[in-house]
Order: structure tokens, then sequence, then C-alpha cells
């Protein structure tokens, strides 16, 4: 058991490391170098061109100015000082809320910390029953729960508090609930015209012999929406056509490198070997062998598109329908349309940029098959992932290498190599599988069929949260793997696994307090130090970068990552939840990561992701039932602790906790969860009659007509694309323009949006300025 | 242990008893003077009249044709002989597809006892196991699982055979989703014009200062359904109303009483006193009195009625918006209307005759917190009704008796009183609790605030399943009081449950073999002897029936009682499904009872029963949903039994037979449910133009104005009330007529109906001869 000493100097270390990372973060960000690795969501905004392009040589890459350096901590309230709205303006809604995530933790917490510590702690201090007792025990749990007597009065307060804090919790809960769903309402009703707002996804169109998909949709619905319906797009299988068109790119791009390098040096015309990664073959000239190349690949782009569009094979049983109203759309997305309950299938359009192509052809029966084999798949997955693991390890030892490699023995022998493989070796495959977990999710998610990208990454969140719950938080208080917990559960009684769990409990503080350090506080500051993109950039810009394009795209500005960033925070409410009655000592640790995490990771939003999508802050239910998991766990918890407590006379007063939290969270799901996935026809009218007012001659039909195209025809070649870029850029309203030109390659209409948006981005300047 | 021998004795009582009720229907129901009660359906329907009216006085009371009494079985071929759709013509959907349910037990049950008396009978018999060990037997335990030895293969045999009732099991249940989801399609869609096919129900209408709901409704309709609104109709918070109404009829009721007394005998006026029951008081002139009192309540009916339509405080935030088309109603019924989800709220209309007017104006909060209170009181209703009864029975003892009576010791001491008392007094509660239950069900169910009367009713169902499963099922298997169940279960491990049950189950199948013999063979016979209605009919005949409406009234149909009925059925399924692996000898007394059920009930509706509603058997998901589960809990048990007998290699095995089950329902709720909830607008679309072209001048407005009136204010008084009925009557299209008419007082039609429904009806009164 660790002492308050021993707490205190792992913080001072972990504060440290933060504190290095921090420094080296601040001094490298002001480097005009690295500018593109701190900032590249302003590059990508258009907002801010390469400073490699002007001033004295050095101070292209190095910073000269020192009194910058003196003020490394500015980024801190520069990061806070972008008010809310225009935060959503900036990065977007997703992106907002999602750091309401953090300031959740903060409201939760502060006053949950204040309270326990001024009536928690003093009611477990003036105890002496650890001192009595000759167990071993340390400061921290004079201040917990343990230092109660059995069976004593004492444990009213702990039971006072749990109401209290279940109480504090759920309020601010309903709350923010409430203050999301009208910022959804808000910003769904603010926003201008855009395609997915009158479009419907209409899957399993069932087969007719006589009809094309596209005639059947057509005949349909301008039979049963005959008001309504103006026009659809269907969905063509073209994954064979974006194969294509991607080998095309990467040609386009080496033609690209060639001639910049002829360009420079017109001495030599660069050649290359047509063999394997240019290392063998006949040796040609690289700018004429990619042109045929090019030539050949685009009249095989060209056959295979008319192939596409023309073969009705190539149509999947799906198409998006676009209405004339909001209304129109909105009362299809939420109706039944056929007879049988699995064809005609019909939700609201995904944004086009949050689409997921592959997914729209798969049919009902498969679906449910689909489902039924990633719930087995992941339930293995939790269960039983030691086992492959245990598997490689036991083959990954020396022996095993010097058996199937034995000309590795003389190396292997070496004392400092084997010291190094026997040390590390096993514990590299269970890192190499907690990497690849994210996408191991992602890729069932995949496998499940959910047609847009944030769906794909809210599914991804719920199950590795699930997997942290059982194997991080089950895990580490139970200490065995998951599978061995679930043995033991099941030959347990049902009111013995609470006690198991809750006995446990006090006794795990320390090591949950470090490990928040660790993974809370010095992984936020490794966070915003983005070690990773920075190597990386720099080694690509080295190597790899060929053309200003190339190096727009080694950038790599990352997203907010919901599928892993959120599980992780939750970890900390279920910590936090969990130990706020417990070991009230461990919330002051929760609360500075809380703090130290949202201001970083504001930071990171303002200047650094560029979000894939935008589905309007869809993942709040997500994060609302999560955090109401956690109550319910840590009220089950305090249960089984309490009932070992010979306090178990509160048992009675205890199970009402959890019955009116799971009301509660019944309550909240059916009045405010509606926001997230309907569309009041109220608000769908009300927009409907504006628009007609202020633009009664407007041509939806065009606008709508090729909102939906697979990217592979809208990019087929890249004139076409920006060309189509732009239009739709003239198209469009002011306010929207920020959102379309956050898209990767799109470099043109920058000046454009500068000179129409400039107060928004004056102001944001500011911020970037170190 | 019961031997086969002993079985066979109590099968003999049994068939006995069933057989005697069965002759006394036969004879009872061929007297002229029980008509009414063995045939109230016909009444009711207006296609048969009162055999007290016509031929010689004895043969009015009594049947003299003796060749009837021989053929005293007929009733069962005359019960089958109706043909599917005509059943559904004369009794609704709802009660055909109940007949389907005892249906599907012989489709389900039949195989798997043809396999199982072929298959797992021979292996379980070629044991000698039993014979071995020195326990006590019966021949019964030779043919069960229990005669297998510990460890033997032989138990493959019964794994085999569980995937095989599974498979079996799910592809009936399939097979019937699918039809009766098509039967209610095909029902709905064959109907004419009703005005709940316009009509959706709107409820939490926001209050609003400025407006009146009416005007309210009015504008927002106007306002977000432009083209589809045609009219509403807003709800009047009638109680008061409807008590004084019940006033009036009684008093009228009693009017008629002495005024027929007076025509019989006009030498003096017909007197009675004033006070308490008649039996005290002034005496005063009956017939001056009831037209005194009735004129006086007539009145204070106008001014109720006037204030109750005048004043805005009676008007319930609630309505019923009726819409130009059936696409508009499903439209509105399915999407969400405002931005608050709480307000606004839309939902199919139900049935006029199966609203329940008094839930109406629940709003949202106080709506989830009734839900919580009740799903609290029910648990405790559930595990803890018997510490009342309990007390009850301490109380109800001798000694307590005479201690607070003690006038009445003199006559307990009587040694008969006394032993009597003893004997049957604790008992009484318990089982006046069990006669009260499905009424205390049903008051939880109208506290929760359901708004129609089929919706009341399912729900109830559901909770008397559960009720049944933990007390009967359960408390059988584990005999204790379901409280020392759940005490027991909460200090067992999870996997030590299916144990402690699945081992008991083979001792269990002889009692249970009984309770399908008394409960399941005698009930049935009891319920069509139909001995309690038969008693109140004759009673009320002789003392109380003062008008021939009265007699109509005394008549008392009854409905099937699905709250009731239909959880009885599910028992039957749980059984057969645990023993059809356990001990298969259980399954012919199920299936015995299945088919005799089927055949009683189905003469039943079509003879007696008098449905109050017809939900176009919306409760299908729910009896599907209860099969699976009673699947689902027979596996696991098979599971927990095998474990104990050494044979736990076969538990991965089983373990996927309940993954698959759950998945199956997955699949059919996802495939079929949507078809009881929800509107295709390809229907209503189909419907709207066929009716557009049909009738183009159909005056729809006038049709829907007053279908949703308050009963209290088209009832009025019995004049006017039958002038609309039979206004509604010619309004309306031939086939519903005959729905219509099913309600109670209204003879006037008979002849009308009868003349234009004639081919149906002809056929009908076939099987009405005796």
């Amino acid at each position: 058991m660790a002492s308050l000493g021993d707490i205190g100097l792992a913080a001072a270390i972990n504060l440290l490391s933060a504190l290095t990372f921090l420094i080296a973060f601040a001094v490298l960000r002001i480097q005009p170098i690295n500018d593109r690795v701190y900032f590249p969501k302003w590059y990508l905004k258009g907002l801010r061109t390469s400073p490699l392009h002007s001033g004295a040589f050095v101070s292209k890459f190095v910073n000269l100015d020192f009194n910058s350096y003196i003020r490394f901590l500015n980024w801190m309230p520069a990061a806070l000082q972008m008010p809310e709205p225009e935060l959503i303006d900036h990065a977007g809604l997703d992106s907002a809320v999602y750091l309401r995530i953090y300031l959740l933790g903060l409201k939760i917490f502060v006053p949950i910390a204040l309270l326990a510590f001024s009536v928690m702690v003093p009611v477990n201090w003036t105890n002496d029953t650890l001192k009595r007792s000759n167990l071993v025990y340390s400061s921290i749990d004079k201040l917990s729960i343990s230092n109660i007597p059995l069976g004593s009065n004492r444990f009213w307060t702990h039971l006072v508090m749990a109401y209290a804090f279940t109480f504090w919790t759920c309020y601010i809960l309903k709350r923010e609930y409430q203050i999301i769903a009208t910022m959804r309402l808000h910003f769904l009703a603010s926003e201008r015209r855009r395609p997915d707002q009158f479009t419907v996804l209409v899957r399993n169109v069932p087969p007719d012999p006589d009809e094309s998909v596209s005639e059947l949709v057509e005949h349909f619905f301008l039979v049963n929406h005959p008001d309504h319906y103006l026009t659809h797009q269907v969905i063509y299988n073209a994954k064979k056509l974006s194969s294509l068109v991607a080998k095309k790119k990467k040609k386009q791009n080496w033609l690209d490198y060639y001639q910049l390098k002829y360009s420079r040096n017109q001495t030599e015309r660069p050649t290359k070997k047509t063999g394997f990664l240019g290392l063998c073959g006949s040796r040609v000239d690289a700018i004429d062998f990619y042109t045929d190349e090019i030539d050949k690949l685009s009249k095989e782009i060209e056959l295979e598109r008319e192939k596409v569009i023309k073969d009705p094979k190539s149509i999947m049983p799906a198409a998006f329908v676009s209405f004339r109203t909001r209304w129109g759309a909105a009362v299809c997305a939420q109706t039944q349309q056929s007879r049988n309950p699995t064809t005609w299938l019909t939700e609201w359009a995904p944004e086009p940029r949050d689409v997921y192509w592959n997914n729209m052809a798969i049919p009902y029966v498969s679906l449910t098959i689909r489902r039924l084999i990633v719930a087995v798949a992941f339930f293995f997955l939790t269960f039983f992932f030691m086992i492959p693991i245990a598997f490689v390890q036991s083959l990954a030892n020396i022996e095993g290498i010097e058996k199937a490699a034995p000309f590795l023995r003389a190396f292997i022998e070496i004392p400092f190599i084997k010291s190094f493989i026997q040390g590390f070796l096993p514990g590299i495959a269970l890192k190499i599988f907690l990497i690849f977990l994210p996408t191991i999710l992602m890729i069932m998610s995949k496998f499940e069929g959910f047609i847009s990208t944030s769906a794909l990454e809210r599914r991804s969140a719920t199950r590795y949260y699930i997997f942290q719950f059982i194997n991080v938080f089950l895990g580490s208080i139970i200490t065995g793997t998951a599978f061995q917990q679930l043995d033991k559960f099941i030959h347990q009684s049902a009111n013995e696994i609470p006690k198991t769990i809750g006995v446990s409990i006090p006794m795990k503080a320390t090591f949950f307090i470090t490990y928040i350090m660790v993974d809370g506080w010095a992984g936020c500051a490794g966070e915003i130090l983005r070690l990773k993109p920075l190597i990386f950039y720099h080694l690509k810009n080295t190597f790899l970068v060929k053309t200003e394009k190339d190096r727009e795209e080694a950038m790599d500005p990352g997203t907010i990552g919901f599928n892993t960033g959120e599980p992780q925070i939750q970890l900390y409410f279920l910590l936090g939840l969990v130990y706020a009655v417990v070991t009230p000592f461990l919330l002051p640790y929760i609360i500075v990561f809380f703090g130290f995490a949202y201001v970083v990771y504001r930071h990171q939003i303002i200047n650094v992701y560029n979000q894939e999508y935008e589905s309007a802050a869809a993942f709040w239910p997500d994060v609302h039932g999560r955090i109401i998991f956690a109550l319910v766990i840590s009220q089950l918890l305090l249960m089984g602790l309490l009932s070992t407590k010979e306090a178990s006379n509160s048992t009675p007063l205890l199970i009402t906790l959890p019955v009116l939290t799971i009301w509660f969270h019944h309550f909240c799901k059916g009045r405010y969860e509606p926001a997230f996935i309907q569309h009041p026809l109220q608000e769908a009218m009300m927009k409907d009659t504006l628009e007609r007012a202020r633009e009664p001659n407007f041509n939806l039909k065009e606008f709508l007509q090729s909102a939906y195209i697979h990217p592979v025809f809208k990019g087929g070649d890249e004139d076409s694309e920006s060309e189509a870029m732009s239009e739709e850029g003239e198209q469009e309203p002011v306010l929207v323009q920020t959102k379309r030109q956050s898209r990767k390659n799109t470099p043109a209409p920058s000046k454009h949006s500068s000179s129409l948006s400039s107060p928004l981005h004056e102001s944001a300047d500011k911020h970037l300025r170190p």
C-alpha cells in the first residue's frame, strides 16, 4: 500500500514528465518548420499558407523571436478564448459537444469533491480502526471508508452522500442533455440548405423482373409520395472503379514528381526501373512511362465507368431519394413504406461525406446474421483475447525462436539481445493487440453493416467501452483475465459479486491514482505534443514529399477519434463515481485530468483536428447512457462493500438508488433522445415556409442532382473534381463554406472564403499567433 | 412418486368429471330457457329472438325433442365447421387469432410428441439406472431422463432432441407469425371505411395562454399538415356527467319496471319507500316518484353537459385529429410533431369503442412516474403477496374471531362449524386474492395510463404471465414462496440456479400432469358449462329482471378475457417445452388440452363471447415473445439438469441454443413486428386511391364528425342514442354493420342486418341448431 508520500512522488514524476512534454510542445510549436504539424486545421481551411515561402532563410525553420519562448504557456488562454458559438462554426458541433464531455466531468466532480472533503474525509479520518488493527495501511486508507469500524453508525454518512452524489450527477446530466438537445436542434435549424435535409436513404429495394432499380424507385415514390417526391440517385457498386482511380492517382503523383525533378534539373531525363519497387526490371524514361500508364488507366477507367453506369447489375438495390421539401423528407424517413417491413427501408440520409458506401446493399436477413456473428465474435474477443496472445507469447520465447530459425542462434545468444527478447517480447504481443484493438472493433462495426462513418464510430466506441470496463476496470480490481472473472462470477451468487468487487475497491485506489496520472495527465500532455505526427511529417517531408499536394497529405491532422477517445473519458467517470464515496482522495486527480484535458483538446480541436463528418452531436445519448451505467455500477459496488462492513441494514435504502437511477435514465430517454433520432415536422415545415418565402425560385433539383454521387464519379480526374467543388462552393451560401472546404485537397477556394468570412477568421487568427 | 396406475386413476377421475360437465352442458344448452346463456352472441347480433315468445308453454322452458339429447356431442363438429374467414366476419380477427394460439400448441407439440415417443422414450426406457438404485421410483420415471445413468453417452440423444425441438418450434413460430401478419394486413386492408383509419390521437397538447385547446389543435395541424388536416374533436373531462347519466339510467329502469307492474295490475298503483334500499322512509307513489327524479336528473344532466361543453377547463389537453386521407393519418401517427418530444404526441387512434376515456390527459412526467410506481408495486405484489395473506390467515383463526367478536363464540364452538373454519378459512384468503388478482393487475394497468382497453388487457396479460411463471411454475418446482425463491437465488451462483431448478424438474412431472388435468381438462369443460353465468342469469331473471332490456343485460356473454386466458395457455406452452426433453410422457396431456380447449373456445367464440373491441390481433407479438421466453427457459433448465448428470461437456453445445433462439426472436421482431405497430404508407395510399375512384363525392367530414364523441354525449338519453346508432348503421357500409351491432342494447336494427347479410347468417344459423 502506497503512502501519501509515495503518491506524492508519483505525482511529482508524472507532473514533471507532463511539464517536459508541455515545454517541448511550447518550443516546437513556434518553430515555423513544425507549423504544419501543430496548425494543420488552418492550412486545411486555407487560412494559413506555408511559412516556407516567405522571410529569411533561417527564420523559415527556426523561430528567432526569443520573447515568444518566455510565454510558453500562452496557448492555454488562447485555446480557452474562442467562444463556443465560434467554435461550433470553426470545428463543427460534434467537436464542441465533445469538449463539453470534459466540462461535464468538472461540473459533476468539483462539487462532489468539495462535499466529500468537507464531510466525508473528516468522518473517515477521525477513526482509529486501522491504527488498532495490525494491518499495514497507508495515510490514504485513513481517508477512505476502510477506516470506519465494522457496523458503525458512521456509514449513514456514506449512505447520505451516495444519495447526494447520485442526485447531483442526475441533475447535471439532465441539464446537460437538455442543453445539448437544444444545441443540436438549433444547429440543425440554423444551418442553411444542405442536401441531406431533403434526402432519404432507401435500402432493400425489392427486385423486380420488369423494371430497373431506378425506374422502380421513381415509380414507387411517385405513387406513394406524389406531392413531395423530387428526384433520386441510384447507388453504383463502384469498388473496382475506385481502386482504378486510386491507382491512377498514385501514378499521377509519381508523374508530377518526375516532372518537378526534370524541371529543376533539365540536363537528364529521370528514369526508373519497371520491376518490383523500382529495384529490378528494364530502365525506362520515367515521364514517358508514367504518361503512358496514366493514359492506359484513364481509358480503363472510362470503360469501367461506362460499364458501371450501363450495366444494371452494378446498380445496388438502394437509392438516395430527394424530396421537394424538408417536410416530405422528414415524413418519408420516419414512416414505414411497404407492407413488408424489410423492404423499402427508409432512413434519414447521412451527410454526403459521412456515407460509408460499401454497406449500402446488405439484405435484411444477412444483416441480422452479421449482427449475431459480430456479437458472438465480440464476446470471444472480450473474454478470450488472452488465449491467442498467450499462445504467441509461448512461441515467442528464446527456445522457440532458436528452433524456428537456427541461423539466428548466434545473434540471440548475445546476452543483451537475449535479455531484451526475454523481457520485452511477451509484452509486445499484448501491446500490439491493444494498439490494433480499435481497428479490430472498427472492422467489426463495418462488417455489421452501418452506413455512415459516424454510426461506425459510435458502435466501436460502445464496444471499446465494454472491453475497457471488463478488462481494465474489473480486470484491475479482481486481477485475472476476463475469462477467469467470468468463470468466477458464474460460480458466485448474485449478491456475492458486488461484495467481491466492492471489498477490493478501496485497496485499488492507489493503483488507479497512478493510472490516472500516467494515462490521463501524461497522456494528455503527450497528445498535445503530437510526437508521432511530428516525426512522421518530417520523415515524409524529407523522403517522400514530392509535390505540394503530398505535403498537404503528409500533415495528417487526424480527428478527435470518438471511437477511442470517448471510452477513455468514460473510464474516468466510472472511477470518479465509484471512488467518490469510497476513497474521495482520488477525486482531485480526476478533476485535474478533466481540467487539463479540456484545455488540451480545446487547443487541438481549434488548431489540429479535422473532423471527417458532422453528426450534430448524435453521440450524446451514448455518452449519457454510459455515465448512467457508471452510476449504477458505483451504487451496486457500494452496496456490496457496505454489506461486508456489517452495515447491511442499509441495503434496502441503497437498492432504491439504482432503481431510481434506471428510472431517471428512462425518463431522459423518452424526454430527450427523440431529438437525436427523429426529425420534428414542425421544424421542417417552419424552415420550408421560410425558405419558400425567401427564395421562391430556387432550383432545388439542380442543387440536389449531384449531391449523393459516389466520390469516384466526382473525382475521376483532379480537374473535374476541383471544378465541381468550386461550383459547389459558389452554389452554396456563405456559412456552410467553411465546412465544405475542410475537405482535403481543396486549396483553391481559400482566398474566396477568407474574404467572405473575414471577421470570424480574424478573430480566429488571434489564436494562431504564438 | 405416482405410478402409471395412479396417474391413470387421476386421468380417469378428471376425464369423468369433464365428461359430466359436457353431458350437463349438452342437456342444459338445448333447454329453451337457457338459450340466452348459451347463445348470447346471436341475441346480441339480433339473429335469434327469445324462445319465450313462441310455441307451447312447456316447450318454452324444457326441450321435449328427445332425439336432440342423443346427439349430445353434436356441438363439437358444429363448432369446427365454421370456416375461418366466416369466423373472422362473425367474431372479429382477435377471436379468430386467439383460437390459433391453441392450434399453434397442437402444431408444435404433436410432432414433438411423436418424435419424443419414437426416439427418446426407448432410449430412456432401456436403462436400468433406477432399478439398480434403491430409490423409490415410478413407471413414469422410467420413461424420463432420470433413468439414464450419470455421464452416459445417451445424453447426446437429448441434446440432439433439444436442437430438433427448438428448430421445429422456431419454424412453426415463424410460419405462424408470417400468417398472422398477413391476416392482420389483409383484415385492415379489406375493411371498409372506419373512423380510426383517418384519425390520430394527439396527447399532451401544450398549454397556451391565448388560445383554447381546440383552436390550438386546429392551428397546429393546419400549419404542419396543411394538405391533409380535415377536422378534430376535443376530449371532454366527463367523469361527473357519466356518473349522472348512469344514475338516470338506473332510475329510468325502475320507472320502466313500475310502469310494467302497473300495466299488468291496474288495480293499485305501485308504491315504494324513499329511504335506504326502499326499506324505510315515507311511502310514495313509485311512478310519480321516479318520473320526478328523472326529470330532476335530466335537468341536472343538461346543465352539466352545457357546463362541460362551455367550460374551457373541462377540455382535456388531447384531441382526436382526423385527416382527409389515410395517408395523412398514417404520416401523422408515425412522425414526431414538435421540437419537444413530450408534447404533441401522436399515435394511431384506437377504435372508438376501444378508447379508455379516463387516461387521456396524463402529462409526460406523471406518466413516467406512474410507470415507476407500478413497476415497484408489481415487484412487491409478485414477491411479497404472501405476507398480507399470511397476516390475514393468522388473524382469521378461531381464537382471533372469538376475541374480535365474543358474541359469536357459541356459534363457532359447534364442532362442525369449527372444523369448517379451521379447514377453509386460511385457504380462502389466498383464494380470494387469486380471484381478484386479474382485477388488481387491470387496475395497475389503468393507473399506468394506457388509452385503449386492448392495450390495458395486453399489459395485464404480461403481468399475469410473470406472476404465474414465478408463483405457479417456479413456486411448484422449488416449493416455497416467491420471496424465499428470490432470497435463494440471490444467494446462489448464476450457474447453480438452473441446476437447482433443473434437478427438481423430473420429480415434478406427475404434479404437473395432475395440474394439467384439473386446470386444463376439467377447467375447459367447466368453461363451456358456464355455471356461474347460468346461475346468475336465472337468479337475475327471476328476481331482478324488470324489463326486456334488463334481460338482455342479464345475459352477460363475457369476452375471451385475453388478460387471464392467454397467460394460462402460455403456462401450458412452458410446461410442454420444458418437459419435452425431460419427461416426454407429459406431452400427450398437453396435446389433449390444446385440442379440447380449441374446440371448446371455438364453440364459445361462435356462440357466447361478445368482444368489446377489435385490435386486429395486435397481441400476437406478445404471444410470440412469451413462447420464445418459454423456449429459452426450457433450454437453460435442460442445461442445468444435464450439468448435474455429469454430462457437462454438452454445455457449450447447449449454450448456443438460447443464443440462437434469442437471435431468432430479434429476427422475427424486425421482420414481422412492424406490421403490428406501424402502418405502411403504400397500403394507405392504395386504399385512398381506390376509394377516391369509387366514391369521389363522399363527405368524409360528416362521416368523421361524431365518431370520437365520449359515449356520455352520445347516449344522454336512450332515444337519442338509439337514433344515433341507427343513423350510424345506415351511414355505414354493409360489412361493418355486424360489428357495430354487437354492441349491447341495440336490438332495433336486427332485421335490417339479417336481411342485408343473409347468406352469411344462414350458414351461421346451422351451427346454432342443436
